[in-house]
Parts: structure tokens; C-alpha cells; sequence
């Protein structure tokens, strides 16, 4: 038996050929033992770049990805634990709302979530403005929230998929991020290693999300998919626009009181819309509904009895938050500084400059530029007009939470270039824009 | 001013746009102050080996890498100072035959020389096999021998080029060797740093050359004369066939001897017109001839009279070999065992593994596969038959120069996989495949 050398491995992929599973197997061990210098896993990143993976090599990175640490056993729980996924987008305050909604309905929620990073923000953040929220729990006592309550949801915790985090890293640091056999690779590992037996992926696409275009993104989502199916879980994908934020609501505690306003059917639209669709896909896959219309009617049912708004109120008292403060908003942290700003002209609003607000309600302080940053929980911003609404001069389109007069009045400025005001009107962009099963 | 950062570099390559020379001098010098991690440069090579350079691009990364270490001055030396490079062949003996020839029409040659690596020899290997032939020599005596003999062939000393070296070493282990622009700036930052005022450059393309196809040679060729040119020199390239030896004589003495001969005028057909077209071309970028018809006359001249090899032999005695080793051939170093390879068949040469050849002659002790190995100048291989010779049974095609009879019959077994006699003639293949000007 010849051994297997990485030069060789570069050479082939380098060349347009597939690695075998145990090709794959040799990299990725090879990173998690450190027996493989960055260079030449830089170069192979490189080579996948220009020269993709098949689906068999992307299923079989992630599964090896998935296993190169520790990985989470659900089984303890009972019922068919389906896991919701999104990709990232602004204002994405899905999950809180689903999490009840779904557990509700009888589907089991037990996950990790991330903190956000870059510009857009993430779920643990967002539940840390509810005062006492604690999002780490010992393994017994998530698990017997979960059997109690329907939902345990906790920050990301041991050494989970060593393999991607080290090869995310250097694709972070090399242009290589953006390979799509790459991407739902890494999602797919952190996924896998979670333990859960489905998956709901929520895959954002516009100008606030990793991926712009919409071809881009269904190859993501088939590929993930793919992997999914192909690793043994049930898995489907929702394509869902992110050419303007989800609801109006950017910022740590304004999405906790907009997603609050959800549960109890109050939500913006929007944000109705993905939370039933997701939602309803969940109770598919969890088998508690088989037909789509019959899944919804479920989760529309748990919001108008009050369902969902009470298992909130129990998740959020089980992980040691004050049920008061959700019950009155005033008592969620709140900013010093509330500035509106006004539309210039009359219209409509003719473009969103999506990722510039996530990164502007950033740069106000919900969010971090580098991983060990602060976040304000009270900061952020409310954008009152979306897509194709008429606006009048002087109508407020936005309004800024900022920390002091100086930060708002700036964050107002620069909305003026992030919120386009046209004399022409364009319709909205889709929302749904189909499912990959 | 924005700092610039590598990450941004790498980005730009990825996307196929063009490096300004601000940044490839920002990449020069990280490399050279190892301020760029080699994962970000190894994801850099790849990106450009799919990407490709600009001849601007590869011009540049050429004269900064040139300029990264130490170079050397030939001011001191009156006249024109052409260099000759070859990209590598099998058999390849013409700066043995050039250096004394062109010296002897008026033309001065110093130059460095590098090693054998691989399947092609390397001029001061060959030299070495002059007993007490040295080629380290202290500056100022080159210098001097220069004026005195007209030719100064030396190792390659000083840290010249540490730019390229390292790049060529990180290239080496992540698979990104085989790029033009890569190849073109490398070897063009070597001459450059040489110090010579032009340069006629032997690119080889054939089944023995690291260019196996014309067109990448032709493109290789003009990135080269591109780069020289672009530098201020005087260049030219020509293409020359590399699907067979050049002459008959592969391994170190025994090319030593075909230089002899073809200085003598009794050289092998394609080794005296490949050195007289080199030749030519250096007495015209010398500025000695204008037209390449007088400048063949020159040379030949050279050889009739006496001259060129009056030259080799000064120059032989002024670097300490033994000129009776090279007046009396029995004084060269000589294998044990001379073994001769008779066909199995009668035909027609039709195919040469000119490669293998190469490393056939390595494997008996010509040549090294690494750095450090030590090489046996006795040994190699003399090929008879070339390409559309007439072969009867029996008749030999090739002999074996060896340390052992055991060595020599396991090389003969290997010769007959290596030269194919076939019933079908094919004229063989051309020789000068054109000028690149």
C-alpha cells in the first residue's frame, strides 16, 4: 500500500479530479492532527475553489468534519428532534419566534446557536437582552428543560467539529471562503455533530446575505441537502429573501420585542411569513403534520391561543430569564438615545442596502467586528419602510437606538445612503422563493 | 494611505484582475521578510495558477524578485555580455560548446551555472568531471580570467534571488510549480540578478523538456523575451526540439567528451546546429554581427581555425582542470563497464523516451534526486539510434556506461522500453521550432 501525501491529493483536485471518501478522510484527519502544513491545505482550498467538489466529496467532508471532535447524542430526548438552520441575514430573528411556536406544536427544539459576527447577528446575543438569560446549562439539566418545557437552547459548547473551525479559519484568512462545497461543508459538519435527526435550512438570498444571487444559493441548498439526505437525516432547504431585513427590527433587544410581538401574532408580515413556512416544514419533518396547510393551520392555532406566547414565557423562566421583562417591554434594555429620521423626498423605497444597515446597527454596537467585542443589547435600528412603501417627505423611515446623540445623528446620515427613496415604484421582491426537498 | 494586506491580494488574484506593481512589490518583499504566512502565499500561487499574469504582472514580480538579495555586476567586464539559459533538456552539453565558441568569436562570456536536478544535467556537474576543473573562484579573478580568456563559469554563489528561492520552494510542496507567469519570473529573476546585458534563452519543448507542448512553450518563451526586454535587456528565445537527446551523450564525462567534439568540429549534427544558432543569436545581441548568416560564418570560422578550441583549452587550464584530460580523452573519468544494447527488431527509431533517458541516466549515478546527493561523473548512457534511424537486428542502439554489469543490464533491460523500433518510418521530429524576437 502506497502512502497517501497531500502533494498528491492538491495535484489531483488541482487537476479537476474527485477524491475518494478516503482521500477526504486523509485531509480532514490531517487537519485535526495538525499533520498537515497550512500551506498545502491553503493551496487545496484554493484548488476547491476554482475547481469545486462533487456532492459525494462535499457529503463526505462534512461527515468526517462532523466526527473530528465531540459530537452531541440526542436520543436521550424523545420525538424526532428537527433543528432549524439559517444562513445568516439581518434582522433574522426567526428562531426565537420558532423555537415556542414549533415546541408548541409538540416538536421537540434542543440546539446550539452561534453569537453573530460581521453583520449579522446571532441568536444567543439576541436572547442575552432578556435580563438573567443564561445560555449555559449542564448536559442534564438542557436535557430535562427539553422533555419539560419543549426547548433547551444553549451557546456552542465543547470541542464540536475541531476540523472545520481549523480549516475555516485559514479559508478566512486565504480568499476561500466562498466556495459553495466548502460552505455547506462547514454548515453541514456543525450541523451533523448537533445531533439532531432533521433539518429545516433557511437559506437567505440578496443583498444581505453571504450569498447575492439566487442561483448561487439554490446550488448551496441543493448541496446541503444533499448532504444531509446523504449523511441518513431527513433535511429539506427554504430559499428566502434577504434583499431587505426580516421585519423592521435590527438589534439585539428590538428583535427580542419584535419577535415577542410574533408569538403573539403582532409580528410584521415578513417575519409571520418565514416563521409559518419554516415552521410548518419542521412538523413535516418532525412527522406531527404531513400536509403543508395542515402543518400551518397548527402553528397559526398555538399563536391565537396564546400556545406559543406561554411556552416562551416558560423557555425563557426555565434558562433563568426574568419573565417580567418580557411581559413589559420597558423593562428589556432600552437606549438613552431614540432618533427618527425622515425621509428627504417622496416615493418609494426603491433599495435597501441590507448588509450596510446590519453592519451600520454593528458599528452602533450590536453587534462585534472581531470575536472577543461587546455588544449593546439596546442599540440597533428600526427600519419603519420597506421595499415598494410609499414615503412622503418628512415621513420617518428609520428610527436609530443609539448610546449617544453623536452616534445617532451619524448612523442618521449614513441611513440616507443605505435607504433609497425613488420617485419610481418597483413591487417588493419575493420572499419565498422555493423549497429544495 | 490604506495599508495594504495580502488577504486583499490574494482576493484581487482570485477574481482575475491585475496586480499593480506597488502590490507585487508589497509581495516580494513580504516574501523576503517572511512577512507573509506561507498559507497566504500558497493560496496566491494557486490563485495565479488559475488565473494566470499579465506580462506586466510577471515583468514586475521578475525585477523585484531580481532585486530581493544580492546581485551581480558585470560592469567591470568591457563589452556586451550576452547569458544563454536553457529551460532543460537530456543531453543538453551547449554551454560547454557556446561559452568557448562565442568567447573565441569576441563575444565575452561570465556567467553562473547551476546543478542537475532531475531528469536534466547541469553544467557545472559536467565541468566538474574535468579533473581539478574548479568552479568556485573569488570575484576578482573571474573578473580578470574574463578579460584574459574571454569566458568566467562559476557555481552559483552569494544569495542571489532569495525571493524566488523561497517562493520556488513553497511552490514546490503546494502543486503550483507548473505556471507560466510563475515559471517565466523565476527563471527571468535568476538571469536578471546575473547581471548580463541580454540574454538568448533555449526553450525546449518536446517529451524531454518540462514543456511538453509548443504552445505552452511559445507562451512561455515570449513571457520570457517579455520580461527581458521589459527589464531594459537585449532577449530573444528560440524553440528548440526536446523529443529526443540533443547528440548522443547523456551523463557528465561523457557529455564532456561530445563538447569536445563538437569544438573540433565533429560533433553531432544537432548539437553543432543548435550551438551555431544560439551562438549566432548571442554575437548579434553582443552587437559583433548584425546578420545571423555572417554571424554562423563567424563561428564556424571559429571551429575551422582552431580558435574555439584554443579557447576551451585556456579556459579549462585558467579554472585548474587538467588540459591533457581534455587533449586525451582515456584521462576523463571512465565507467568499469561499457555495455552495448543491440535491437531486438529491425525497423525505424520511432519513439525515445527522452525523459526517462534522463532518469535512466540519474538512476545509474549521472544525476541526483535530491539536493544533497552525490553524482559519479564516469556514468550514462550514449544513444546511437535517434529518431527515424534505420536499425537492423542486432544492431546497437545504445550503450550503457555503468559501475556494475549488474547496474548495466538492469539500465539495458530498462533502454528497451525507453527506445521503440517500430516496421513504420517517421521523419523525425524538427529541430529549431522557431525564434520568439
Amino acid at each position: 500500500m502506497s502512502v497517501m501525501r497531500m502533494i498528491d491529493l492538491i495535484y489531483k483536485k488541482r487537476n479537476g479530479a474527485e477524491h475518494s471518501p478516503e482521500e477526504i478522510r486523509f485531509i480532514v484527519n490531517g487537519i485535526a492532527e495538525k499533520s498537515i502544513p497550512d500551506y498545502q491545505l491553503a493551496a487545496w482550498c484554493m484548488a476547491v475553489y476554482f475547481q469545486g467538489m462533487s456532492p459525494r466529496e462535499a457529503r463526505n467532508l462534512a461527515i468526517e468534519m462532523s466526527v473530528s471532535g465531540e459530537t452531541v447524542d440526542l436520543s436521550a430526548i424523545p420525538g424526532v428532534k428537527i433543528d432549524k438552520h439559517s444562513t445568516g441575514g439581518v434582522g433574522d430573528k426567526v428562531s426565537l419566534v420558532l423555537a415556542p411556536l414549533v415546541a408548541a406544536a409538540g416538536a421537540p427544539v434542543c440546539k446550539m446557536s452561534g453569537r453573530g459576527l460581521g453583520h449579522t447577528g446571532g441568536t444567543i446575543d439576541k436572547l442575552e437582552s432578556i435580563p438573567g438569560f443564561k445560555t449555559e446549562i449542564p448536559k442534564e439539566d438542557l436535557f430535562r428543560q427539553v422533555k419539560e418545557v419543549g426547548i433547551g437552547l444553549v451557546g456552542q459548547t465543547g470541542n464540536l467539529v475541531p476540523a472545520d473551525k481549523y480549516l475555516y479559519a485559514l479559508r478566512d484568512v486565504t480568499c476561500t471562503v466562498e466556495s459553495i462545497p466548502l460552505i455547506a461543508a462547514s454548515i453541514m459538519s456543525k450541523k451533523l455533530a448537533g445531533g439532531a435527526d432533521g433539518y429545516v435550512l433557511d437559506v437567505k438570498v440578496g443583498n444581505g446575505a453571504f450569498m447575492k444571487d439566487l442561483e448561487e444559493a439554490k446550488s448551496l441548498a441543493e448541496l446541503m441537502v444533499s448532504i444531509g439526505k446523504g449523511a441518513g437525516k431527513k433535511c429539506m432547504a427554504v430559499l428566502t429573501g434577504m434583499d431587505q431585513p426580516l421585519g423592521h427590527a435590527i438589534g439585539n433587544a428590538l428583535e427580542v420585542q419584535e419577535a415577542i410581538a410574533a408569538l403573539k401574532g403582532q409580528g410584521p408580515g415578513d417575519l409571520m411569513e418565514v416563521s409559518l413556512t419554516l415552521g410548518a416544514q419542521m412538523l413535516i419533518l418532525a412527522g406531527i403534520e404531513e400536509e403543508e396547510a395542515a402543518a400551518r393551520n397548527r402553528l397559526e392555532q398555538m399563536i391565537a391561543d396564546g400556545a406559543a406566547w406561554r411556552t416562551f414565557e416558560k423557555w425563557v423562566s426555565a434558562q433563568g430569564g426574568e419573565v417580567s421583562a418580557i411581559r413589559d417591554e420597558a423593562l428589556l434594555p432600552t437606549a438613552p438615545i431614540q432618533l427618527p429620521v425622515v425621509s428627504r423626498n417622496a416615493g418609494y423605497v426603491a433599495y435597501l442596502d441590507t448588509e450596510g444597515l446590519g453592519m451600520l446597527a454593528g458599528r452602533l454596537g450590536a453587534g462585534r467586528a472581531s470575536k472577543d467585542d461587546c455588544i449593546d443589547h439596546r442599540v440597533g435600528l428600526i427600519i419603519r419602510k420597506k421595499l415598494g412603501d410609499p414615503v412622503k417627505e418628512g415621513e420617518v423611515l428609520a428610527e436609530v437606538h443609539a448610546r449617544t446623540m453623536q452616534e445617532a445623528q451619524a448612523a442618521a446620515e449614513s441611513l440616507y445612503n443605505l435607504v433609497i427613496v425613488s420617485a419610481i415604484h418597483q413591487p417588493a421582491p419575493p420572499l419565498i422563493y422555493g423549497y429544495i426537498i
